[in-house]
């Protein structure tokens, strides 16, 4: 699907210099982008690479402008604007409603006409499948689920029992929603007795799951996730744990029990949240960090440790390893100076 | 189904106070527990919480039989007892046994009656699926696998070919048991010769492996997870390793090949354990902690690096940089006092 | 099948000492190998277990010949030959050509007669298998996908739509390829704007992707495996990346958006690669290591952070919250030194 610069910009909220009229069919890089597709440059850096761009339009921001000679949309933050312009000549594939034959659906399922289920695709007992939803190939839907209209549930995702999952989400492949949480007591004898997991997975609106995820059903009450959660692929989310509107997580997060996230937060990747703690609204999280504590927001906390030469590494984790004693030392050696110089020691 | 609190009350060993004819139907939150439900209160700081409780009855540890004056199981661990009660109103749902007309079930594989094999589900050749045992949708149970009584493989699990699961285990959705070993030997130009997998995944009876954890089967030997293991989700466990009894990791947890990990260990969430190295028995790893070496057990081992403002967090890193180089001028200067001391430099 | 230990010697390149007639059938661990087995030893610190072996022959470094006074094979690096000899002896299974009548394939794909189709996997719109590749039980591939020779998508794996994949490729159970990118723009009220993800991974050859591993599909170009890249399981590459000939990944490692990673580069275990960064070639990152930024090869880094006593480590972990006021307080000592040696206190 073609269209024009000018509609272009209209949905980009960009202004437009050069041909209205030309038509555009595609995004591209900027380094690969021809005549029908259009381009963006987040920053003058590449000024080099724009000089020489075939592409019919490039993104641009209004103080690069003079970059690049050609059509142009010039905008404030032509991230936003490309995103835009991207989400309108690129849209997700239409769905298909329809069963494929080899699907199972049990005959108590509740599925939309306008759903599609995919092939070898488990639709279970009391699940309600809504308007426009996709179920990819060989994914599973629990007994008793809700899946809202348009979301999709990707190949060979699965929705365990009783979960609820809302409109608009992804749930990539693999992803496992409402699996039982990690709950025991420990006996006497160091034996470990399984409490039952009696809680859900709601899922709000908009969410988006990634690919291998795993979020846990509630003990007693329920594990949620707000509207507009993003998470990437391979996270961990443990039973109860709640988490805020609009707060993204990258790949390979975990979440221990019980945490309680606040809205917008951004959790960046192979960090770790404590089980049973308060993390507040507008909170980051560094790369590879561990919130091991409740903390207000906003605020940005770290506990990220850069990789060193590994030789130079080696000499300072050595001192790391005794500085309880080094500060012991230098207590000392301040001691000692502060009676040089009261004299005392002369 | 419902029990009377005298029947909950001998359930968990705990001292009936109250109506002992009382029926109970359901666990629930202390905060949403009606008449027919039994709640409980690890702490009495909960105090408050409690004195409005609407529940049934509540399990109280004996110290705070006086903060509730309604039905109470009173005993030493609450928790405990409240799981016991939990198991007893909330059973595993029956299995009803059969197979699902569009599950594969190989003609050389040996099903009992009483399994249950779900929709979608594979069973390769020579498979032997014990009495009782569930296989949920999608699951595959490769050739020649074995796996015990009353285990439940759940949606989408996959167990690769020869290995054995014993008895009352649960393997959760998605999780890969068997998957091939790392095993490479590097050639001089620094390409890579794949060793062959040739041993099995062995795991005991009632071991619990989580959401899409994966555990690869030994290069030689055997990968063994011994029994009353309890695995959480997303864990990987290298070839060759062993888990003694009883031991249990929480989420995330990495296991490099051919660790040996003691009875009764508990490895904490997002932990690393270094390949070829032993644990003992009773070993405690804190969250986000990287355990290199061997130790003995019992003992706690910790390298967590809990998470602080990013601004004061920068000041020290830039500080732990040249560690090796504050631990040298420390050392000047005490030998430089020490000559002040004996007047060497006066 | 069985070799004689002459054939065993010129396929490892070993020299022979001993009965070359001797049959032998199989590898197996140095304890437990019979007659009819190979068996290795890596170090001659097991003389004690290389003394009692009753296996038909040892492959031994030349320097360890004494070891043992059976049939040997003597070599510079018995690793590497007894990986040729496993790998002569055990081969992989033949692969059965043919589809089960479970699986579902479009009639617009495009499926080798030599190629094996396993029950209930789906093969979807225009998707190429080429000759002798394995399809698992349960594994998807998806539109316009291509599978080249010899490669095994095993049980469960699901490649999504328009992915290559190189030839004698593994891609283990639960891999998911192709799944969208985690790339959103930000808007003024904090929600999360999604970015059309319109690349592909592409996967050259003999590349192996462990279980559960996760590959991202670029946002505009795309991801890019490189031919010999070994991954181990439950890895996150994320989209854009770029990974170089032969480089190989542990468990458990994340690699963030763009990021670029030369050939033969070896990461260990847990560790995570900043996104955007680039990484020469020959770069080793050792496990549970945070590489932050860019850096030239060969080289070694590190930020691995090995455990100690919980105590000991408490307390040293105390005296880092304070090192910036640390080594300020050591900066007044040198200075008050200074002073004290030029008199001026006194």
């Amino acid at each position: 699907m073609a269209y024009t610069l000018r509609e272009l910009a209209d949905a980009a909220s960009a202004t437009l210099r050069g041909q209205g009229e030309v038509e555009i069919d595609a995004v591209a890089p900027l380094n690969r982008a021809g005549p029908r597709q259009v381009a963006y440059c987040a920053s003058s850096r590449y000024r080099a690479l724009i000089a020489t761009s075939r592409a019919g339009a490039l993104v641009l921001h209004r103080d690069d402008s003079d970059v690049f000679p050609g059509n142009a949309l010039l905008c404030d933050d032509p991230r936003i604007a490309f995103a835009r312009i991207a989400r309108l000549l690129h849209p997700p594939g239409p769905i298909q409603p329809g069963r494929h034959p080899s699907a199972v659906i049990h005959e108590s399922a509740n599925v939309a006409d306008s759903a599609s289920i995919g092939p070898q695709a488990v639709i279970e007992a009391g699940a309600h499948i809504g308007d426009h939803v996709a179920v990819g190939s060989g994914a599973v839907v629990g007994e008793r689920c809700t899946v809202g209209a348009f979301t999709r549930i990707e190949a060979r995702a699965v929705i365990m029992h009783d979960c609820v999952i809302g409109e608009r989400c992804v749930i990539s492949p693999g992803a496992v929603i409402g699996g039982e949480g990690f709950g025991y007591v420990r006996e006497a004898d160091g034996r470990w007795t399984k409490v039952p997991q009696l809680g859900r997975v709601v899922i709000g609106n908009e969410v988006d799951v990634g690919a291998n995820t795993t979020i846990d059903r509630g003990a007693l009450g329920d594990t949620v996730i707000a509207d507009g959660v993003k998470l990437d692929n391979l996270i961990q989310i443990a039973h109860n744990v709640k988490v805020g509107e609009d707060t993204a997580m990258a790949g390979c997060v975990g979440v221990a029990g019980s945490a309680v996230i606040g809205k917008r937060c951004m959790i960046a990747g192979g960090s770790g949240i404590m089980g049973h703690i308060t993390v507040g609204d507008d909170v980051e999280v560094t790369a590879m960090s561990f919130l091991k504590g409740s903390v207000a927001g906003p605020g940005r906390y770290s506990s990220s440790l850069p990789a060193a030469d590994a030789d130079v590494w080696a000499r300072n984790l050595g001192r790391f390893r005794h500085l309880d004693e080094l500060a012991r030392r230098l207590r000392r050696v301040e001691q000692t100076i502060k009676q040089i110089l009261s004299g005392g020691n002369h």
